[in-house]
């Protein structure tokens, strides 16, 4: 059995505690493939609403850490909720200090995989994800294609220990964890 | 001449002093039909970030206060930025503590336009003022929908007062908040 | 019982015979209040591809024939399948004609309410909806907000005659119907 | 010097003679880095409308004939316009046939490199690209994230002879084509 050689942030994009995406990105951190550690971080988006003058003597502390964070890491696989048809307000604010300052983003060449779970019908975060894919391609991440990781009607897939249940949910997350790992290899040999 | 029977709240999309969105609003309180009042907000946006934990004991203060004043308006002029090709993460923020409780959003009905200055060359926000479109859309509020205000290369089209010195700015900004105070006097008619 | 006095096409987007969005208006006709009479047309979207040197002589004739179709009506209701998360070409194709010529689209100032219904799974049609709702806007059409109509999964939701059984189908499609009515008085006052 | 061992196809989006994005992809084809080929394609979105019904024996011959080039190609550039703030009609109607059947399109793997030239000043196609990349993942494709090759008021950046002019379009054109052939080399090694 091999030891993990890929290290990668769990980003999970609700701040409340017992959010759906945190236990699917539990879930992911137990079914990754055994060369893929995924490290699951519950607070990286808890940071300050962006304002440019907030820059003026450099970044916040915590935004620093937060680049360190990612920068060390060989991949992000984010897990957010969907907000009204769009990206939730502190993911969106998170991304756009993780864009700064221009040109030197940590996110530049990072391999990202986008999971989403929902409580509602309405598609599981797929229009959540097309606006992260379009945010993050210009910031020159690497976002996995596909599958998409949609979980919607997320109360009926967990168990009350927060284990998955839902056969299709497990199988889509296996099978996109594979190709990441595959996608973080290609974009990043080592020796 | 008569007095304006119509307030709209004005309110600026970016935290930063010396906001060009600031600005942009500045100018549209000036330059709007007379019967139409823009009360320019700098601050309506500084909120928590989304928590749904927060909402235990009801919504935070600061949320109560916003939506108190979203109620009290005829309508909203949303100016703002466009961060990572898509809505800033503080103004999709403002937008999700306004659509609680889900189904008594102080938005649905409410008559909105919206407006965006950028500094940079790539559409004058016009990829945040789709996702906006779609999210206010699901809250039931009514955007105007043309013509769209965008002001790509903000820094050439101010002068030194903040002043808008761009012809076409003017113009289209004047032609939508006409269109605008129409809206506001065909969806809520008054006696 | 009063006669239908708001008269609606019902613009079919798939050109496919038996098409899930053809029977969802077909249900439509037959639900929506006494006062809307909507005319479901099956081929209005059956256009050349767009091509702006087909535009030298004028308008194609079945572009025309289009136009006039929707200028003569009170508005349009539109059900569309979603085509690899976004809009279907055809579907899109139509709207580009509908658009020309720039600034005299017969769809400015049109009430419209969007409705889909999809095979998979993944949002009912929730994506190809907010790119027409973007696209439409700077044609200068007033697309209905809410509630959205998305039905996903169709074929479990129509029965073998192609009726709809799904309950929650039917209540969302009656309070769009009646919404979109209250739209057209309202943005077009008759005598 | 080094022969090109690399051919990617040179998509046309428009299907106008003269359009600006034929004249943009042939300037990337005597730009592009020797190692790369660009055979310039201007009518493979020449194809029937989108319907299901026109499967029942087999994809279209035309349609066939595309996928046929796509599979032989190790990349694909696609330059297209935008029309109605969205991706044009043909555009997406050859996006559809390209996915088909489902889960065997000749578009998954595929490279892909974007680019655009509108003669209108809103943002040089770029809620065009972000729709087409929201499209293009779920199809399994690897569209290169960055730079953005975004060529507003086209007629400005060409000359009489259609060369481009514009020395930030050149610019930008060169980075991004030497990024796609870094991509293809990543994705698809050669022995």
């Amino acid at each position: 059995m091999s030891a993990p050689d890929r290290h990668v942030l769990g980003v999970v994009g609700s701040l409340r505690r017992g959010s759906y995406n945190h236990l699917l990105l539990r879930h992911a951190a137990s079914a990754a493939p055994e060369r893929l550690r995924i490290e699951v971080v519950p607070d990286l988006i808890d940071l300050p609403l962006f304002n440019e003058d907030l820059e003026t003597d450099g970044l916040p502390e915590s935004v620093v850490a937060m680049h360190e964070r990612i920068r060390a890491a060989d991949g992000i696989v984010l897990a957010t909720p969907e907000y009204n048809f769009g990206v939730p307000g502190p993911v969106k604010n998170f991304l756009d200090w993780a864009s700064r300052p221009p040109g030197r983003s940590p996110l530049r060449g990072k391999p990202i995989a986008l999971m989403g779970a929902s409580t509602g019908r309405t598609g599981g975060t797929v229009q959540c994800q097309g606006q992260l894919r379009v945010s993050l391609a210009v910031l020159g991440a690497h976002v996995l294609p596909s599958p998409p990781v949609l979980v919607a009607e997320a109360p009926g897939k967990f168990d009350a220990d927060g284990n998955v249940t839902d056969e299709m949910t497990r199988k889509v997350t296996g099978i996109a964890l594979t190709a990441f790992l595959g996608l973080i290899d290609t974009l990043t040999p080592t020796p």
